[in-house]
């Protein structure tokens, strides 16, 4: 299975890539004119920390102005963004990167990416002295990349000896203000930053890291705020590539840098870093293969950043009524009559991906849109990913909105990603439950529904007897007395298992008071609801009859009362009275397979998400 | 339920933004300092066509400079990306918008948002006469916003009559060569483009067209291709807000146009436009409440383009093995031994989400990792959206691969996403098959998985006589003679109905050769394969026994033969041999249990998605 489709395409493209040998070395010092020119790495890194590289992969160059966005990043973390605002602008500068000049109307340097930003930036990090200073840009830069970066003391003596424009530039932001200490500090600083030594890899996991919200994926360190990281990609996007911003954003459409040392990091936000070292130049000082191989990559894997998904607005992933979709409590024919006719005044909305305004938006439109017609309903949140802060407040307000016309919500979410404890909650807040699972929402919405339907007159039947049980109502009068008298009554208080699953079969089960609860594994090792059963209902007919253990465990949900005919005497009747059998089998067989096919529906229509 | 919590969010923005009346109407000409200086109007609208405003929604107003980007637009759809490229750069410059100047090393307008690229822009629109050409323009504009829009003949004099700068760059234009025709008519056509009415629901259309990839989403008519839509949010991106482009950028985050006539639309894509106008500017020549509104709404919206969604990284909804979920194809004792010890060599991966690179990346990554280990594999398409031909070749590429180390695959993939057909592949093609249901696609897994594990010697059973099926084994053996004299042989052809839904039962039926499907129609209207039989099972003893009519279908799957025992001979067993007739029962109850065991269980774990 090797080398994997990515990794193909990554070769693909810098094979691609390869026979360009055009452009020329940065030469203003001797030791960046002293790379080996041929040299050529292509590393793609997901934001789950995936690396995908060819060719010179572990070569070291000096990182140059690829520095830039991560000191500006380090200076927004250390002095806030508005501090850093009064002395940097964020827009195109239209000029040379190393101009010695400010904005004629604002008198900053124009955005950080030009060497009087970066100068600025590196002139603003914190720190007791000038060492600690650079440690700490030394070390944020690590954390990017997920292990410890040295400085290359060649290169930096060489910057150092030869730098007098970007100390001019020094000189030029202190007489206007805009570094209040010593510009030759900040300048040193700027050299040392410049020098410090990466290789493809590194600029790939540290690409990814921009690309994964500012967190190392590799190392689960943190490097950047989510805040900032958008800030920096922001500033990368419109200043990152020189003079050559327009066409990179409108062909490659990624936020980047580029260093005269011949690295381009490009980042897809919440997907991938891309890195590219290739030290011949353009004339924008732009990596030509390096530009050739992002503009490829962009174009083969489809990462322009305007590229248009529908993701976002598909957040209701269905959506149906209680009369469509029961819950797994077995009612009575009278509720089930009552369900018929009224459920479609309770709905259940299941929602997913990520939600986003776009996604929140057409949600809360839609039910707001059926809100008028309903009494209760379910909105379920479990299979949604991240919810954005303004996702929480539409539906926070949509329930005030809707508790204010008497409609309940009960939200499914039980990981609490509204904000709101499932205990949390008042049983008799206006504004509705927070419940673990779907199943039980939807009883809760069948209940209000029941309450506001069910006429006064006929209230809810709790408890029967024996002989009135409908499981015997097929019998002739005498029959049934007879039979009767075979059940021995037992209670059972609420939470107490009646039968266990694996047991032998221990009877047959009326129910004459309180409601059971048949529950199984599920696959997932948890336990799940398959129905639960109230008065004039039965269970352990098949067991009984087929001889198997229970495979469901029955357990009292409320205080329960059942009348019980035991092993022994079922058995006795099959030789006594074979036709008395055959007629409570048949009748109870019935129930047992409608309450079996319901189920089967009932889960078949809305899986077994439960 | 008025007005809704997006309505809300709009007037609070709405309401916070109003107060500030400070910048100043834009005078030189004098229609445009005539406006209502107060006028506001906020209006959003979702890519699917839903508009939420407040304020001065119907009020006209000139386009302006927002025109830009829609003549852009329009001359890139005539004349092709290559040959407007030609004529206008892409970059930021840095400069002010009307600046009679080129590039000096391209010589060419910087980009189509300042005045130069625009009036090159109008001049590249086709066409046979000016008439048609800007009727061109008109009708284009009119597309975006979903209806008639008029010049304002009044502000096209006005303009006209001042225009001396933007005529001096029309003859600059010409005589760098940057214009080949009349440069007159060009910054005529300009100038009427500039003067076409618009109101601020009209732009927000023209937004939301340009977030749903170009495509009115009220009228459903195509006004720009895909590709175009994203180059020309990518200008918008870089140079739409004049010299503010990188604060908008960092604080907005959205590619954005103004105009001096008081409009500014933004658009997000693939989720919505927006449109303000208030008509006293910045210093920029921005609309002051606008950029307010608009910096408001992205931030309490959550906006930013670069803002990072998790989405794209989930493309694996769900994978298992056919041990852990099988088809439903109920299988002998045999296969179902065979199948859980070797049924982890066949996976099924259900995708969801857009396949974009980074899900795709995910999922083959996942795949691969696991493919030394199978026979086989499901890939269940049915849950992905938007699928990327980056996707679509990484899903390809990786099945070539899988077949050459003899995995197979098996695509669920009904709508031919990934462009196969379902009759396209040949049965026998070593890449694999497509097919419309997962649980088809699952049965094909379990075959392949059969064929490499089952014994040589042990040969699948597909015929047995009356006397030795399973449902007579628990009789003594001269019970099982006399009852299996009792049954009639039948045959059907594959395709054939043996028992409709809802017939009144026709017998209990014992399969002694090929496939009898069992199927029920769900909620969706459509049938769906519940379990299939073979050779040695039964069916028809519920509805036999309870005396119910047939809740599913049963239908030869192959050539078919079934013993049946009629309704007539079962009934006259009640009252001849109660004993033998209970001993069937308990026998046929107990596989039909199992059966529907079996099917509540394997619909429970991976839900109602047949």
């Amino acid at each position: 299975m090797e080398p994997g489709v990515v990794s193909r395409i990554v070769t693909d493209v810098y094979q691609l890539c390869r026979p360009d040998d055009s452009g020329t070395l940065a030469d203003y010092i001797p030791e960046l004119a002293a790379v080996q020119p041929d040299s050529f790495a292509l590393c793609l890194a997901t934001a789950d920390g995936q690396v995908y590289g060819t060719g010179d992969l572990d070569a070291s160059f000096t990182i140059q102005s690829i520095s830039k966005p991560f000191t500006y990043a380090l200076a927004l973390a250390d002095r806030g963004t508005e501090a850093v605002d009064e002395r940097i602008d964020v827009e195109p500068s239209g000029e040379p990167f190393n101009e010695i000049s400010l904005d004629p109307v604002t008198e900053r340097p124009r955005n950080p990416m030009i060497n009087a930003g970066a100068i600025t930036a590196a002139a603003l990090i914190t720190g007791s002295d000038p060492v600690e200073r650079f440690e700490r840009i030394r070390r944020c830069y690590s954390r990017f990349a997920g292990r410890e970066l040295r400085m290359n003391e060649a290169v930096y003596a060489s910057e150092s000896r030869t730098g007098f424009r970007n100390r001019a530039i020094g000189y030029m932001l202190r007489s206007f203000g805009i570094i209040d200490s010593d510009p030759d500090e900040a300048v040193d600083r700027y050299f040392r930053q410049c020098s410090i030594d990466v290789t493809c890899r590194d600029l790939a996991l540290m690409a990814a890291t921009l690309a994964n919200n500012g967190r190392n994926p590799v190392s689960g360190e943190r490097a950047l705020s989510t805040a900032l990281t958008e800030r920096v990609l922001s500033v990368m996007t419109t200043c990152g590539m020189y003079n050559a911003a327009g066409d990179w954003v409108t062909t490659v459409g990624l936020p980047a840098k580029s260093g005269v040392g011949g690295g381009i990091v490009a980042v897809l936000p919440g997907q991938i870093g891309i890195a590219v070292y290739s030290p011949r130049l353009d004339a924008h000082g732009n990596s030509v293969r390096g530009v050739a191989a992002c503009r490829e990559l962009s174009r083969r894997l489809e990462l322009h950043f305007l590229h248009v998904t529908r993701a976002a607005r598909t957040a209701i992933r269905a959506g149906y009524s209680v009369a469509e979709v029961p819950s797994r409590l077995r009612r009575t024919t009278e509720e089930i009559a009552l369900l018929a006719e009224h459920g479609h005044r309770a709905r259940v909305y299941e929602l997913h991906g990520d939600l986003l305004f776009a996604g929140a938006e057409s949600a809360v439109r839609t039910i707001e849109a059926q809100a008028g017609e309903l009494a209760a309903l379910v909105v379920d949140l479990r299979r949604v990913g991240e919810v954005s802060a303004i996702a929480v407040r539409m539906l926070d307000d949509m329930q005030t909105e809707l508790a204010a016309v008497g409609v309940r919500v009960a939200l499914v979410d039980p990981d609490a990603k509204l904000g709101h404890l499932v205990s949390s909650l008042d049983p008799d807040d206006p504004r509705g439950r927070v419940f673990i699972d779907r199943d039980t929402a939807t009883e809760w919405c069948e209940d209000i529904v029941l309450d506001r339907h069910r006429p006064a007159d006929e209230p809810e039947c709790t408890s029967i007897s024996i002989e009135d049980h409908p499981a015997l109502a097929a019998l002739a009068a005498d029959d049934r007395a007879r039979l009767a008298k075979e059940f021995e009554v037992r209670t059972f208080a609420r939470g107490e298992v009646i039968a266990r699953r694996g047991s032998a079969r221990s009877g047959l089960y009326l129910i004459l008071e309180g409601r059971v609860r048949i529950t199984f594994e599920g696959s997932d090792a948890r336990t799940h609801r398959l129905v639960s059963l109230s008065a004039g209902m039965s269970f352990g007919e098949i067991p009984m009859l087929v001889g198997t253990p229970f495979v469901n465990e029955a357990r009292a949900e409320s205080g329960v009362r059942v009348a019980v005919l035991n092993p022994a005497r079922f058995d006795r009747l099959t030789s006594q009275a074979p036709q008395l059998k055959l007629a409570l089998l048949e009748r109870l067989a019935a129930g047992a397979y409608a309450q079996m096919d319901a189920a089967v529906r009932a889960i078949a229509v809305r899986g077994g998400d439960y």
